[in-house]
């Protein structure tokens, strides 16, 4: 078992990494003050992991929220359906918030943490991928709004998190493929020998090899974790972790939320930012075209849904967080292992990088 | 005008204090870092001050929220609507929410500016006595639930509030009334010399005085801060500021929220609190008598409801958030002018307490 501190003053945090961690219940016992648990997951993890851990709690009182599956119930109300059992089964501010499922879980029960009673602790379990190397780090929680995908939320850490790799066996492909795209993106963003080694082991990662995937989230989670020390609050730097994130969210709110994973669109998005790298100058043809092998041999697009229009992107791209005062701003590469924001964008290029990406009718 | 600043590292903020505050638009614009303003109000001050604060403004993007007025309306579906005119007005990470009104009007506008993309600023111009001596230091922020009030929320600080003792004029005398109960509370926990002055200016501060207001809201506004900068997160010493507030909180539930105002259950509370330590021995007959004549004199209850059981009263004391892993914790006086928290209570002269204090039939 790995174990890698994110530091942040007196809001650090272990994330442990190894195989079957769930079967260490002290892990998670030694981070829980008081003496009530609520366990909250989905539908689609409940029947495969929610009984064995429970009975790993039977210390505590546990109760169990079992929220409806996919990032379109990532919304108000099912966040607003935590504090039903909290309340009714009378937790109080002792109590520990423990997210056992994806990204969608973890925004949610951070987010509920973050507001319950004002805030009490909380335990991220990630199950996929995605969320090993993405939301299992930076203490971003929150739900989305029929205008835009998380625009309510909290900044909140963990009280730590237990990335355990033999969960991963029952990942479909297709969750897989979403979650190495954000282990590319840091590759991409701040680690060119990572992307490297990700040229040459990307076949064991997909097929799930578990030291490869081991290495990979713990060596994700590090660049991650480096970043959010240095900008935990996004006031700069930390932006550089959108990489792909600007056109992705775009593609996923006009596909509607659900019918591109997160990942997915997150992959086709970086195909974007690199495409347009290259036409600024930044990286040469041969550094855009292993950028898009690699995501390739990932399964993953590096396509935009071939019935999105320039227009459309530029409006869904406006309402996104990483507008600053209406202007547009992109995370773009400087170098392989190297992003930048910036907001001189030439809009010339940026549609000719929308014809080039468009997937064929 | 007095300038009084919450010590609270890199969120500390001032507190203005003085006559025709609003009419000084500098006082706010120099807290305002972006070009987009969003003013939450509700029904009963906009057409007070609206007009008045917007035209101040007219350097800026403004956009308008007005919230039904009341207690029964501090939801998380009230509290949502916000949200719709942030994103729907395109308003971005560099806004600032003003919140003009009451305490719930400035709870639901803290919290909605914690949790907008993970939070923005706000600005607090509180319109009521009680807002103005409670809500507007320490940061609570939040909605209720239907199993509690205020479960829902965070800390989170302003970055000023503007005190206009002018706005007073308007208020109904059942709401001075209750905005003088915190007052009270000031004295009663932590400044004898204020519960003395109290008893000799609580005439002028009836009439609406503003010399006595003023400085009546800054000698509370000093208390608080020095409570909550000792404790922001509600750690311990901080739970005296509930005095009055457990017994408080069960009859505001009890009787539907908004029947009884927040500050007039406060005053019955803290009857009912000063009783009990009458009861304990660590205040004199006497002491408990002049409690109990000063918050006659500023029209405020004394009893609980006659329809209210003891029985009734632990049941919603038991889901308050002072408990503290199910065992009934108290802020009550050791003193005048020191209040304790402490769980030994005993059962029996509780019970005495809630015969002594319950209003005739």
């Amino acid at each position: 078992m790995q174990v890698l501190t994110v530091n942040l003053d007196d809001r650090s945090y272990p994330i442990y990494i190894g195989e079957a961690l769930l079967s260490q219940p002290e892990l998670l016992t030694k981070h829980i003050r008081g003496r009530q648990v609520c366990v909250v997951t989905n539908e689609r993890v409940a029947p495969l992991y929610l009984d064995k851990l429970c009975e790993s709690l039977s210390a505590y009182q546990v109760s169990r929220v079992i929220l409806p599956d996919g990032e379109s119930h990532k919304t108000l109300d099912v966040w607003a359906s935590i504090f039903d059992t909290l309340l009714s089964e009378r937790h109080n501010r002792t109590t520990t918030l423990i997210a056992l499922g994806g990204g969608v879980v973890g925004d949610m029960t951070g987010f509920a943490a973050a507001c319950y009673q004002r805030g009490v602790d909380f335990i991220q379990i990630p199950t996929t991928l995605l969320s090993m190397v993405d939301s299992s780090v930076g203490g971003k929680t929150g739900v989305n709004h029929p205008l835009g995908k998380n625009m309510i939320g909290a900044f909140y850490q963990p009280q730590c998190v237990l990335a355990d790799i033999s969960l991963l066996a029952s990942l479909p492909p297709r969750e897989l493929s979403a979650g190495i795209a954000e282990i590319i993106k840091y590759g991409l963003i701040a680690d060119y020998d990572f992307f490297v080694w990700l040229e040459n082991n990307i076949d064991a990662l997909m097929r799930g090899d578990v030291p490869a995937l081991s290495y990979a989230v713990q060596r994700s989670c590090e660049n991650k974790a480096d970043v959010v020390a240095q900008d935990e609050r996004e006031g700069g730097l930390r932006a550089i972790l959108n990489l792909g994130h600007t056109f992705g969210h775009a593609i996923e709110t006009a596909q509607g939320y659900g019918n591109w994973l997160h990942g997915e669109a997150v992959g086709a998005g970086m195909a974007m930012a690199a495409d347009l790298s290259w036409r600024r100058g930044a990286i040469s043809a041969e550094e855009l075209q292993r950028t898009l092998d690699l995501l390739t041999r990932a399964n993953l697009p590096t396509k935009a849904p071939a019935d999105m229009t320039p227009a459309q992107f530029m409006e869904l791209m406006g309402v996104d967080k990483k507008v600053l005062d209406g202007r547009l701003r992109l995370v773009l590469l400087e170098a392989m292992g190297k992003a930048i924001t910036t907001s001189e964008i030439d809009l010339a290029m940026l549609q000719q990088t929308f014809d080039a990406c468009k997937a064929d009718t």
